[in-house]
């Protein structure tokens, strides 16, 4: 049991339990997760930051040195990092805390590795969970952390307020390597490792990325289909060099931040971002559970081999199989009315 | 109307037309599709090639080199372009046929770009589809090709017999940029534009990914859970150098199609593969069925927005407010018994 009272009153254990329960994939930890998230619902507040790159673009020693400016401006920091995995293996490519050893020992933030998961879903879901119980433990600034190698950039450009994209010196040099689908979710991009012989190459990425930027979208997509277009004046997305090493350009990241979380206050568009962010939750969740209905459906384990096997045989569409199995959760829905006769209503119901 | 008897004969405008048919996302032009589709099924047999690569890494010269030889082998070849789009935009950067001018001018070969589309399982499907025409239409070696900066790859090398990626030279001095997800499903990696200067540098690059390969997976998906073990003798996946400027490299790349066609011509793997690949195409459907038929539920429309609100706000869980959504679509077929008189003639009527 997660005592509510001591989460709430930031023991760090209790929160590492508290996300080891919702993380949890044994069946029978389902209803204690979903009881648990519903009583911290709405509890806290944070500025959920996502932060995207490479491996070996320095996240961890990027959040090191942002971590310490946002403590040292009073909030409580809570760091999840993600690894979402390759398609065929389970193995993480993430170090422990020690990868942010400085971060790891003080008392006002928290660190958190979130496994790996074979399901991209479940891993957005837990994190977004994650995220929740944070707040509801008072972390104000809440970090997601996610290696820019698979589909979960996305998942947590569409959880978070502010989507931080790191790039190396020279990735600009051709678009090659930057993805596009991610480019466009950046609310900030910065250019890490302008230190020393690569400052220059650095400057230059910067100038080569922004043209490109004015290629992709220039309203981050909670924005884009707004019915009063005077209100949604657009962030023009900051490409900025950095050294997490040295230190240099974290100063001006975290002004940055601010002057986003500015913008974002204005106009409604932070109600309006929560808003979008809970429709692509739902859906989520929805087409997630729509599936594992159908899945423990009567007969659709039976049905599904031999389908497949019609289908790979060329003896039926891939259209008409995926009818017959959704027919199988559907279908004796339709014929059912609401009034008593029951002959007459199966006509109604139509 | 699809005259079936020219698309068979290999009329090219027949075949034109008919992609186009499938190709529709008009609601009026499904059944002629759905209807098109099942008298085609089956009736021819093509070696699927998928090739990816990022812009710029030279697909367009490959497939020109590549087509020039499998003509030459007496083969009849039609290629297949799809730009899988952004997350946000629509516009296609694909050039049209000029960008391979000889194999567009050649009687046995056929081009097509496929429209980018907002969503990426409509693009997959109608590739699929087009992939059956042009069998049907009998061409016997269909390519393809996809740029590699989105989620399209992942979808056509579940579609495709053997995935090509290619890479350029230095792209494995670290493995930034090239996607794991992809890599593995890599069954020949070729790094191109060994040429001049940058021969060494590709043979390098090679070098520096083959044992990156190694920590990747070394069977197909399609080979990966089976009953044999015996039978499952892992493909080795070449990386290769090679300039489709010069040619060089092209006739080994040729031979190396050769020995893979071989290989799943053992051991039963083509049928597995086939099967593996309607499994997906299956399930794709299905879920795409299941998310329209939820969307057109009586009241879903109307719920949506509001629950929407209540997750926003933070009253509402996802998971609760998907459950309640998914009801729409389902929970009227559970109070329904097997024993009252006129249900039991539904039952008899499935």
């Amino acid at each position: 049991m997660i005592n509510i009272a001591r989460l709430r009153a930031g023991h760090r254990q209790s929160l590492a339990k508290a996300i080891t329960l919702v993380e949890s994939t044994r069946a029978e930890d389902r209803p204690a997760a979903a009881h648990l998230l519903e009583q911290v619902a709405g509890m806290g507040h944070a500025f959920r930051l996502g932060i995207t790159g490479a491996p070996g673009v320095g996240k961890s020693t990027l959040i090191e040195r942002l971590g310490a400016q946002i403590i040292a401006h009073g909030h409580k920091l809570a760091v999840l990092s993600i690894d979402p995995s390759s398609h065929h293996h389970g193995g993480s490519i993430l170090a422990d805390k020690t990868r942010m050893p400085e971060l790891a020992a003080h008392a006002h933030a928290f660190i958190r590795p979130t496994p790996t998961a074979a399901v991209l879903g479940g891993v957005a879901r837990r994190t977004h969970d994650a995220i929740v119980l944070c707040e509801a433990a008072g972390y104000d600034v809440v970090v997601v952390e996610t290696v820019g190698v698979g589909q979960s950039e996305i998942k947590v450009s569409e959880m978070t307020d502010l989507f931080l994209l790191m790039l190396l010196p020279g990735a600009g040099d051709s678009l090659q390597g930057i993805k596009r689908g991610v480019m466009e979710r950046a609310d900030v991009i910065i250019i890490n490792k302008a230190d020393g012989d690569l400052q220059v190459r650095a400057a230059r990425t910067a100038a080569d990325i922004q043209p490109a930027l004015q290629l992709l979208t220039r309203h981050p997509p909670a924005f884009q289909s707004t019915a009063s277009p005077a209100s949604s004046a657009a962030w023009s997305v900051p490409v900025m060099t950095a050294s997490a090493l040295t230190g240099s350009g974290i100063t001006e990241l975290w002004r940055v931040l601010g002057q986003y979380q500015q913008w974002l206050a204005a106009d409604d568009r932070f109600a309006r971002l929560r808003r979008w962010q809970a429709k692509q939750r739902l859906w989520g969740e929805t087409v997630d559970l729509l599936v594992a209905r159908l899945q423990s459906a009567n007969g659709v384990q039976q049905l599904l081999p031999v389908l497949q096997g019609q289908v790979a045989a060329g003896e039926m569409t891939a259209q008409a199989a995926a009818t017959q199995l959704v027919d199988r959760l559907c279908t004796p829905c339709a014929p059912r009315g609401d009034d008593a006769p029951v002959p007459r209503s199966v006509e109604g119901a139509r």
